[in-house]
């Protein structure tokens, strides 16, 4: 008989066919697991898949009696109480860099279409505006990349290789994280001063109670009027309700998210403004990145069963 | 009196301040010329101010008995007829390299754009689909930049730009030009082998007689059902109508396209295609751009009323 594992996140069934292939699947939907499965079915419950980004508390793990890993799909890992976790000797797994390539390209992706506004010059070509010779204040020349300054914040695996690619596009490249490392980027010892010398500030910092809504109404003020912010760690390091108040003033020119607080939502006072680029949390999604996830997910979930230590595990808070 | 500047084409009245400081401008607003000004004032026209891609022809030059210089604005000038110009000792300045990074930033905008799907991921945040779980096909998972095999057609400054750019995103990079330099990337030797090889065609190309419709029905095949077309060259490079064609029954993946055959018009067969991101000739539009391109204009024509050769100056074919 087939391992068990609980599929606590709602996840599309095409992500999950890999591992239907070789463990047996309890699928929630995303739904509470008590309201889909049985106490029974339940109770013999040792590891479960989730998105990195659910909430996953002690009260939660202490649902399944004999759970001994939680398997993040993805790099993330924010959503689980890693001391809740740890105090019941349940291991924490992810899917370290497997799309960091896939995330710092959405990054770039978000830069570029907000700084040259493409989905608005994709509507004036397709309504006819650009043959008709309609003003559009919205399509006046912008700086460009060669000379611009990009903040980036958190320089784990994905911030290097916005870095890197940032540097390809001849703009000077700034950092602030917890460590100076060993790069060819200008450090900046806090978040203040990074806004201050950036023009775009590109958050790829990781998640978690010491970053909530630590880019804030300050910090979007020190990048003025000609500044952008392009989140796509997670919603919750931007002060939300201080970006939609500093987008409509035009404390700052645009934005570019990936990632919201309360997703998939998004908050009509945000989703009305034109000098911002939305996506829907697609950074990772790629058919290489899916794959790589895939990978550490499964081999996390082997060597679980196994009983031998989650090769891509979490170290405890 | 100020030297007279005849403005050949319709240009922003922004763009043409700084040659209002030191010229006297006639500006037709892109009106033939003998509609908007008298025989006599048109009779002593010495230069002209045009877009490189308006059609000026020697039947258009005739017009003009005492002219000695076409100043391109931007890097192109493959609407002068260089051998009439030749023929009339008219010499024709352009802007070289001037846009190059703003107009290679500009295709891989539209490549990442293209790929990532930005503008139907925007409206599908902004019309609430995603908050209401709805499925779009189009929002599926597709390949990413690393490995993408990444083929610029055309060698010059802005070729160069655009694969350098490319390789920050690990991404393969070929092309295929009139020469072989010595770049670290893979030479083909043909645009049909450039195309079998590749998964995107970067069209970089200087657009002249040589290069009208180049990249035609046989070379969008070769790319394939994951292919797709950047052009940020000229409209007429491409076949439009073949490429409709291809795009419509999924030959090809998608395309960005910030130029068309016939500008300001995108085809509405075209323009109706959910597979393709649209930009309204924006390539050269930042602000450094400019700058860099009205130095060049100012330049050229500051050496002609000097009596100087232009500094900025097209060989003639």
């Amino acid at each position: 008989m087939a391992d068990k594992v609980l599929i606590y996140s709602r996840f599309p069934k095409t992500m999950m066919a890999r591992f239907a292939e070789r463990f047996e699947l309890l699928d929630t939907g995303g739904k509470p697991a008590h309201e889909v499965f049985s106490a029974a079915e339940l109770g013999g419950i040792r590891t479960m898949l989730t998105a990195g980004g659910s909430p996953l508390g002690a009260e939660a793990m202490d649902l399944f009696p004999k759970l001994g890993a939680i398997v993040c799909y993805g790099t993330g890992y924010d959503g689980v109480d890693l001391k809740a976790a740890a105090a019941r000797k349940i291991a924490v797994g992810h899917s370290p860099g497997a799309n960091a390539a896939s995330v710092a390209d959405i990054a770039m992706t978000l830069m570029l279409a907000t700084t040259r506004r493409i989905p608005v010059a994709d509507q004036y070509v397709r309504s006819g505006d650009w043959a008709a010779s309609k003003q559009s204040p919205m399509m006046r020349p912008q700086a460009g990349m060669p000379g611009r300054r990009i903040g980036v914040y958190g320089m784990g695996e994905i911030g290097r290789k916005i870095a890197a690619r940032c540097a390809a596009f001849e703009s000077e490249v700034g950092y602030f994280s917890r460590s100076k490392y060993d790069l060819p980027y200008q450090y900046f010892p806090t978040l203040e001063a990074l806004a201050d010398w950036s023009s775009v500030l590109m958050i790829a910092v990781r998640a978690g109670a010491g970053t909530q809504h630590v880019v804030n109404a300050d910090i979007l003020k020190r990048l003025g009027a000609n500044g952008y912010v392009v989140n796509i760690s997670r919603g919750s390091v931007v002060d939300e309700k201080a970006l939609v108040a500093a987008l409509t003033d035009q404390t700052i020119a645009g934005a570019g998210l990936d990632v919201f607080e309360k997703e998939p939502h998004a908050p009509d006072a945000l989703t009305a403004l034109p000098n911002v680029v939305f996506a829907p949390h697609i950074g990772g999604h790629t058919l290489e990145s899916h794959v790589a996830m895939q990978n550490c997910v499964l081999a996390n979930l082997s060597a679980f069963f196994e009983g031998k230590p989650l090769p891509y595990g979490v170290k405890s808070a």
